[in-house]
């Protein structure tokens, strides 16, 4: 027996806690034996056993929980993952189905079959050697959530769709997303014939249930979803260090990478005298450091990073006459990520200049943004204060399947502080507290957004 | 028929040519029927053809002489050059002998067989895609000056002997300069079980027609030789630059290595906005560029190279967690790249601390330097002047034979021009007219060493 929750009603409770003026929500209620939507509340106990349960699969050999994991995509360990998390979602009469692509959906009737879905969802698949958090926490805590709708006997108007998607983290394949972009659209045939470990991606898709022949089937229109939410960790450290509890996803970065070939010239290291050497060591050591005082000269929250470097020849005794280098620039606005490169190349020919070598910096492309609907995001942020924490909107510096679904319906996601910022680690870690306030966010999320 | 060398005259003839004010050097020589010595000359056309011919020897399939060699010590090529220069010294009836160590000496007699010999030579192996100068010019003019004498029919005091030395370019075993390393005794028991591409050195050395169950024999004492000579390219561009044509080599630089490890915090790429990181490649940069600002910032020719650099985990999307790196310094003054070190380590706590990362720099030790005498770098002076040609006094900031040789006896360098400083790079070139100069340089300084 669920009872329906009452659309306006809810809304003047989710009003009422954000100015958190009136009495009680009870009286805007009206009907003082039906649950009260905003009161609501994930399982925090349930939601850790099973992060606990799930961190089994990938685990080192011999680890425990704080040894993280690596479950990447396609693996034994995924596989394992998948049938854990499925089970649960069977337990929770969700009935759960593999697309086409891998990804997983478990479908919850709402009281208007017509109207679309509000899908939530992540992913559980992780890099090599990551955390327990990444992906896991959205995963598990849109299982308590509807678990929790269950408990409470509330019936949303929308139907209710929890994703798993598959193989966000991007590493095999070297494509990220690939579930949820799949879902989006972003499919090409040559996508399915990639090998990568010995196996083709249809190979891959088909170990994990999906069905490559039928790839397109897994395509929804833009429209399909009524709305997108994920819970993630944040994944660095400014809800942490600002003691905020929740991030209010303003949107997912745009990533642009260049390359950096920088051209010197290998010589003896003993015979060759200072002033005349060419040494592109020396040119991306300038560079390096360029990239990082132009990133930070302007105000904002972008980033800049040099995290690929290649030296040749590479010997103590050679001065380096190569270097490949990449540089990698995030920010929400595409705009500021061109002036910043702009920056960057005017900068490197001054560099190439002062040290006698040649700098070809070459885009490599990179992601759009993928902004959050301002709707959904002041949605998350009453949704917040409704379970009573402080929030902060903040761009995301990580790509995850949200920007995907921010292509189909508006797109809402909510960040839980990652302590120390660390992540893609075995010492990537959320207070369960955290987790559990995520994971009610999200729940009233979803139901704000039901009732919008 | 030959004819034994006026000592005193020779010396007047020398000083004559130094100071330049005296008429003619046949009055001096008392002698006008005798060959005068300070008139003895290498043939260049022939020193020419047999570089061109030697160089077939480990050229790169379908090449020419300007496609440079890749004889590495103990390769079918290097075995293959040697025999080439062994028939040649066989043709010069120098009886080319290889020792326990497998270097190769060829020895003319002298008029004094009490007296110990004065030797020269080189080395013919080479560095992967090496170029045709480096050992090959000061290995045929040393053959080149033997020639010379007997067809001019002069007998030194002292008995000469010709060296090919092995392996000094310290590609296998990645150890240098090991055949005069062992004649100067620096030899251990484990060098000749040590593995190099699939075989021992013991076996290499056997390969060279050495005998490594003998190879204490190479060793040869303190005092066995009056003087040893080497002609080399400079292989820096100090001569060409300033059009020297002889360089007076003052020692073979003292070469000190350092290890650097970066540690600072592998995190993403994409989240943890700037001021948070701690970025090793960020440290390393800083480094690299303190490096060479310290080594500059001193008068002289000291060097200082970054010229290893390991960034992990080195993708475009992880700030680097750590670098590991080699600091390279040279110079003839052991003390100096004490100084050179300690500035460096004291930048480095700096560069830790801006970058919050730790950086530890550890000696990895390296070679003592090896001074060449004052009155051989004065008689190779004074033959060059006695040739004609320019010359000025420089570190050689390369190993060489001569720095093991200098362990035994009184040692001297000559140095001629590379083009473009290029060395160890098929583009590594040297003049015709340069190669000439330096062997009948080399050839006077034989002859006043003898006369010394």
């Amino acid at each position: 027996m669920q009872t329906p929750v009452n659309r306006r009603a809810f809304l003047g409770g989710l009003a009422a806690a954000s100015v958190g003026t009136l009495a009680s929500p009870s009286l805007l209620l009206g009907r003082t034996r039906a649950p009260q939507a905003r009161d609501v509340r994930v399982d925090p106990a349930v939601l850790r056993r099973r992060l606990e349960e799930l961190s089994v699969f990938g685990r080192p050999e011999g680890g425990a929980f704080a040894d993280g994991v690596s479950r990447v995509a396609y693996s034994d360990a995924d596989l394992g993952g998948r049938r854990y998390v499925m089970d649960l979602m069977r337990a929770a009469g969700l009935d759960p189905r593999v697309d086409p692509a891998g990804n997983i959906f478990g479908r919850r009737a709402g009281q208007d079959a017509s109207l679309p879905p509000i899908v939530f969802g992540s992913h559980i698949d992780s890099v090599p050697s990551g955390g327990n958090f990444d992906g896991d926490l959205g995963t598990l805590a849109s299982l308590g959530a509807i678990e929790a709708l269950d408990r409470a006997g509330l019936r949303t108007s929308h139907p209710l769709e929890m994703a798993i998607f598959s193989a966000e983290e991007g590493v095999a394949f070297g494509r990220g997303l690939a579930g949820s972009r799949i879902v989006a659209g972003d499919i090409k045939p040559e996508d399915l014939t990639q090998v990568w470990n010995g196996f083709t991606r249809a190979e891959g898709i088909r170990k994990l249930g999906g069905d490559p022949d039928r790839i397109m089937d897994a395509v929804r229109p833009k429209g399909a979803h009524h709305a997108y939410f994920e819970l993630h960790i944040e994944q660095g450290g400014t809800l942490e260090t600002s003691k905020i509890a929740v991030g209010v996803v303003q949107g997912i970065v745009s990533i642009q990478r260049h390359r950096v070939e920088i051209a010197g010239f290998a010589n003896h290291a003993g015979t060759t005298p200072m002033p005349i050497r060419q040494d592109a060591m020396l040119a991306v050591s300038h560079l390096t450091i360029a990239v990082r005082e132009i990133v930070m000269a302007m105000p904002g929250r972008q980033v800049g990073t040099v995290g690929h470097v290649e030296v040749s020849p590479n010997a103590p005794n050679v001065i380096p006459g190569k270097v490949v280098a990449t540089i990698e620039l995030r920010d929400l606005s595409p705009e500021k990520l061109v002036t910043l490169a702009d920056q960057i190349k005017a900068r490197a020919a001054g560099i190439a200049d002062a040290t006698k070598t040649t700098i070809d910096i070459t885009s490599l492309g990179g992601n759009p943004p993928a902004l959050a609907d301002t709707a959904m995001q002041d949605i998350v942020e009453r949704s917040a204060d409704a379970v009573g924490l402080g929030a902060a909107r903040m761009p995301s510096g990580a790509g995850h399947d949200a920007q995907m679904m921010a292509q189909i319906s508006p797109m809402g996601m909510i960040f839980v502080p990652s302590i120390g910022g660390i992540s893609h680690s075995p010492r990537e870690l959320t207070r369960w507290e955290d987790c559990a306030n995520g994971a009610n966010v999200l729940l009233q999320a979803v139901l704000a957004a039901d009732a919008a």
